[in-house]
């Protein structure tokens, strides 16, 4: 099958072309051409036997979504978005690239007649909007409490529109706190959850910025590909016209955070976290989700973490190419 | 203040237009200019004695909803949409009038620094999709099951998030099925809530094509001003974030519909009501919701109808100028 990527030059992007090149397949369907696309043009260094092209794209463009349709994929993989940050301090921006770059593309597959093509759509959990139960239910509302979380909200409405008129075949995959991001420290306010670990992990120190008592809920970038892998290839007949699910994940503390790294890493690893509270991180993730129960998810076959503890092996074996840590 | 109303042609924009006019003021507060909006030049024969102006627009052409706003109203209340059946069958010009329309609206206001009039959008149940419990709460899910309730279901979002920014002051209205609606019968599936009872109220045979165990929800159109008038005046701070509302209203099986019309014009005006089924419009209307509990609303002020009765002497004092009807 042909697979597009759009947003292929972003961590998740990356991992799943990586992963495609590396074994030629999608849960065992063969991939014969791996189209990348973001809007500088992706260089990922994959070694793929099939068709291969890369080229930078800008889908809110005039005519540049037919163009990416043109050669009609049959499994679409729309991850390119601006983040949470920018579209609030950019709402133009942020509307223009995530709410019509994600219609301009919908709108171009659906003027392929007899063309339905498996689309999966990134959206998040900023789709959600304080206050919460503790465990937020599959069939909670939605009300964003961010520009970013409506625009994805509305790419949801329009993925199952879309989807229910049969003019595509939509997966809506709301991505847990991706953990522990490999790379450098970034300023997203949720950068630390990634930082007290994988800071550590590298002999530095890090910054935590609120209290142990914080709890989220996170999934590796291991499980994040998984998610994208199984809807590609997933019988979505049982989704109906509801193609938007959470993904399951692991709900834990900063402190369970901790623990989890102390039993791989040890107390040495732990001494180097440093808090230092910031309020106005504090403030925001305050406004989060904690947990979820994502049956709906799980009854499809969407798979994570069962532990912290997990995720960080995730990290060791997939970013330091180690089963354990040294010394620890 | 200053008052526009687009689609102001419809039957509540009309009757909305005829009540400011006759009384000069919304909820007391006087109204000194009056704007009629509509695809075709709205003709509303009103008496006004402030600045009035009526014209055509379409607001999704391109620098029209600039010219709309351009003498800043106070209140502008939004009414302008493709009907659910049309946006069904004609996927564009549904979301051409019902998204992009209403987002150009929303983005010519915020084009003008430090003006933040208050906006009230039409929204609709048609938001919900079922399956649904049999009272459907405020905090109920967004599932939309046609193209209609998906763009008015992004419509609410966007005035979420236009009024969380501060660039307006919207309250989004959800309107229960008006009842009973004047004039000629129309084709549209819910039709027959309103004939049933408008024919047999003039002397003339309805047919009925559902069950009597039918549930639904319905209002006044005198209702259905008064929402807009309460959502021109009241206080939107406690709205917070979330500014759309199920509005209040009744809900009533057709055969409390029948038993209504019974104690208002007797047994010979129910006799004229003919049971014809109609599995087609059964079907539809099988998947519409059937009761709300609309708290929120009712604690934000909104009130409607405490009976079916009521509804139909609504009618016989709007429309056919009279406290009951003669002869029963």
């Amino acid at each position: 099958m042909k697979v597009t990527i759009i947003g292929a030059a972003g961590m998740i992007g990356r991992k799943l072309a990586e992963r495609i090149a590396a074994s030629g397949q999608i849960n065992g369907q063969s991939v014969d051409a791996l189209t990348l696309v973001d809007v500088v043009t992706p260089e990922v260094a994959i070694d793929f036997t099939g068709k291969r092209e890369a080229y930078a794209a800008d889908l809110a463009q005039a005519g540049i979504a037919s163009r990416v349709v043109a050669d009609k994929p049959d499994v679409i993989v729309h991850l390119a978005a601006i983040v949470s940050g920018e579209a609030e301090a950019d709402m133009a921006k942020g509307y223009r690239v995530n709410l019509d770059g994600t219609r301009a593309l919908l709108e171009a597959i659906a003027a392929h007649e007899g063309y339905c093509p498996r689309v999966i759509y990134a959206s998040s959990l900023a789709v959600f909007g304080a206050p919460f139960p503790d465990k937020i239910p599959d069939d909670y509302h939605l009300t964003p409490l961010t520009s970013y979380g409506a625009q994805k909200a509305m790419g949801e409405m329009l993925l199952n529109d879309y989807s229910r008129r049969g003019l595509l075949d939509g997966v809506g995959i709301r991505f847990p706190t991706i953990c522990i991001r490999p790379g450098k420290p970034n300023k997203a306010a949720s950068g630390f959850f990634s930082g007290i670990l994988r800071e550590p992990l590298n002999g530095q120190e890090a910054i935590l910025p609120v209290d142990r008592d914080v709890r989220h809920w996170f999934a590796s970038p291991r499980s994040a590909v998984g998610y994208i892998e199984h809807a590609a290839t997933m019988d979505t007949a049982p989704l109906g016209a509801q193609r938007c699910m959470t993904m399951p994940g692991v709900s834990a503390t900063v402190g369970d955070q901790i623990e989890a790294l102390r039993a791989v890493a040890g107390d040495g690893a732990v001494a180097l976290i440093r808090h230092e509270a910031d309020a106005t991180i504090a403030n925001i993730v305050a406004g989060w989700p904690r947990d979820f129960d994502t049956a709906r998810a799980l009854e499809m076959g969407f798979r994570a973490e069962n532990s912290f503890q997990e995720i960080i092996e995730i990290y060791l074996e997939d970013e330091m190419g180690q089963k354990t840590l040294n010394g620890a």
